[in-house]
């Protein structure tokens, strides 16, 4: 299949931009002495694992059971559920050990870890934890100096459950975008975290593994002295809000919607196109950002970046792109004619998102591009 | 099955409040003399789609030729594809109008209108098009009095392509608040739609169909002359932005996301739950609104709306309950000890959706809920 057969809406992956992508993180880490554990939350595409693992990744973090269960049935046994666990879905978790998927669950208060406790006293396999660590305020996790990890890891270690680890997540990170900020927040991530690791220790709680990571401060880190494993998920395809962070370039991007030109409101300058909020969703996180991208930035079928337009609004199966008066707006292409030679009725032109998780999770299945032009069906899921 | 054994997060439909919102759209569309044409895109369901079928829908709209071919596999003949159609989908199209399919294709330009005559002359059966009017500025379509509206008219007849009928969406009513705002808006999608079709007319063109309709203009029109049928999909389910708009009750929002509460961060007043926007989506509809839900708005399990709670921000699998300070906020809720007993690890919530079409979109399958709180599967496609 070439790419020009293609219905519009479809999720297009640059395998060459994928794969470069991939390499790079996986050598930063090699070079930085640490595990690399991808979160396949963003791809939920077993293509896209598979090229992780192959590239040197150790294990997979889901944010789902379905993630879990999906990868285990391909064959990928080293599961981090990094989403913290209540007991109504430890049957469900425990299925998967029993098949022997060497899952780590993810606790983050002391209520759950009884309960954890609890389903162990009848459980058929034993069960690894691992407790989530609040380095930056953003989200989940314990504090590493608060009184709860202790409470937490001593509740589990008494009741027969495996400490395996503690994590940590630095979400805050896509709230920045200069450089010395993101290695600040790495080193804090990772300080925090090893920190929690010591203070788990020195109480007679075992926590043999330290696993940090967000895209930013995984690329941004200097050094991770006691860190173990880093995950990272977002990297893989990449999208304009890691742009706007500062940490890719936007001909990284992976991923991208191909969309055909529908109709014209000439005066008005607008484009409309096939890819509305269904195809692009609806995150809008570059609209806090430094530069915000509408609903995501065109590229031409030339592969050219049209600098100066957006796709400004966005209604179910509607696009509209339009200029917005950025870099590179060339003067009167905004004219009635000009618009409609520059963008004809069935023209085509791929639109880059603003998050690559939440793109990619409105299509059944990516269209994988290779250097050539041909085009391979890539299998994603969703649901939980 | 029952609701309590429902793994979260889930999609759930009140079945009592999904019939009485299709029913009182029926009974108004019945009262005003049209027909009505409900938009399944909204519910991408074929449970839903046969209740508003059940209750006397004539025909259905659809937002992708995906939704005609499931709709139509499932024996629906009377299908609108209502998004201008480019020459490229029009073998995929004619698929379905050879397998009996009384398909209804949408064009408002003439390069579009002209790449249909061109199929058409080698096309095993006749096509009927419909022209979009653009009745308010909001995004596609001819203006009422414009002279491409009769070129396309033209163009068409004379190509041996039926002119069926003209169709408005008066999309910008979801930015009104005021019955005042949405009865004048009601009226000016109505008088331009009517006048389109009066002036193909005039010219020799025929135009049978005239066809309008937004949620909230069908549901505060005061009279429909010249009108043949009305559209409209998200009075099946409602949701806050509609709220917000003015015409649905908090009572009457059918769709809402069942969660499990995962976590506290009692300092701040958190509570962190499985509901992040992958269950949610990224639609934040109710922002520019007089009252900004978040991400949703809660419900806890006895069925009381949360009023002054929120999901104040989300994660891909983690949402934010608190409270935002509004209306119905009890004195002291927020302390760190009453927050970990209103909300116990484990306890379930109801999250109301902004946009139930985009919250809709993020699940495989609906769990339709009966008056004794017996649930049973609708499923739901996605994709294109």
């Amino acid at each position: 299949m070439m790419l020009d057969s293609l219905d519009t809406p479809a999720a297009l992956v640059d395998i060459a931009r994928l794969k470069r992508n991939i390499d790079a993180m996986q050598r930063r880490m090699n070079a930085l002495g640490v595990r690399f554990r991808p979160h396949v939350k963003t791809s939920k595409c077993l293509d896209v694992v598979q090229a992780q693992c192959r590239a040197g990744a150790q294990g997979i973090t889901v944010s789902t059971l379905k993630e879990a269960e999906a990868f285990f049935a391909a064959g990928i046994t080293d599961i981090l559920y990094a989403v913290s666990v209540v007991p109504s879905k430890l049957p469900r978790a425990m299925a998967l050990i029993e098949k022997g998927c060497r899952l780590k669950l993810v606790v983050d208060n002391v209520n759950a870890a009884a309960g954890i406790v609890a389903f162990r006293q009848t459980a058929a396999e034993p069960l690894e934890v691992w407790i989530e660590v609040d380095t930056d305020g953003h989200r989940s996790g314990i504090t590493p100096e608060a009184a709860t990890l202790l409470e937490v890891g001593r509740t589990l270690a008494a009741g027969g459950v495996t400490v395996g680890g503690v994590l940590t997540h630095a979400g805050s990170s896509y709230d920045l975008n200069t450089p010395e900020a993101l290695t600040a927040l790495a080193e804090q991530e990772r300080a925090g975290c090893v920190r929690a690791a010591q203070r788990l220790r020195e109480a007679g709680v075992p926590c043999e593994n330290v696993s940090v990571g967000s895209t930013p401060t995984a690329l941004m880190a200097t050094h991770l002295a006691g860190v173990t494993e880093v995950r990272a998920g977002v990297y893989a395809f990449f999208d304009l809000v890691m742009h706007n962070v500062g940490v890719c370039a936007i001909d990284d991007i992976a991923l991208s919607v191909l969309t055909t030109v529908i109709g014209h409101q000439p005066e008005k300058g607008w484009v409309i196109v096939d890819a509305g909020w269904m195809a692009m969703s609806r995150d809008r996180g570059t609209a806090k950002q430094a530069r915000d991208f509408g609903y995501g930035l065109p590229v031409s079928s030339d592969g050219t970046v049209m600098d100066g337009y957006a796709l400004i609004a966005a209604n179910q199966e509607h696009g509209i792109v339009a200029r917005t008066g950025g870099v590179g707006a060339e003067a009167g292409a905004g004219s009635s004619e000009d618009l409609e030679r520059r963008f004809p009725i069935g023209s085509k032109l791929r639109i880059l998102p603003n998050h690559a998780c939440a793109t990619g999770a409105q299509f059944p299945a990516y269209h994988a591009v290779d250097a050539n032009g041909e085009v391979a069906t890539w299998g994603r899921f969703h649901g939980w």
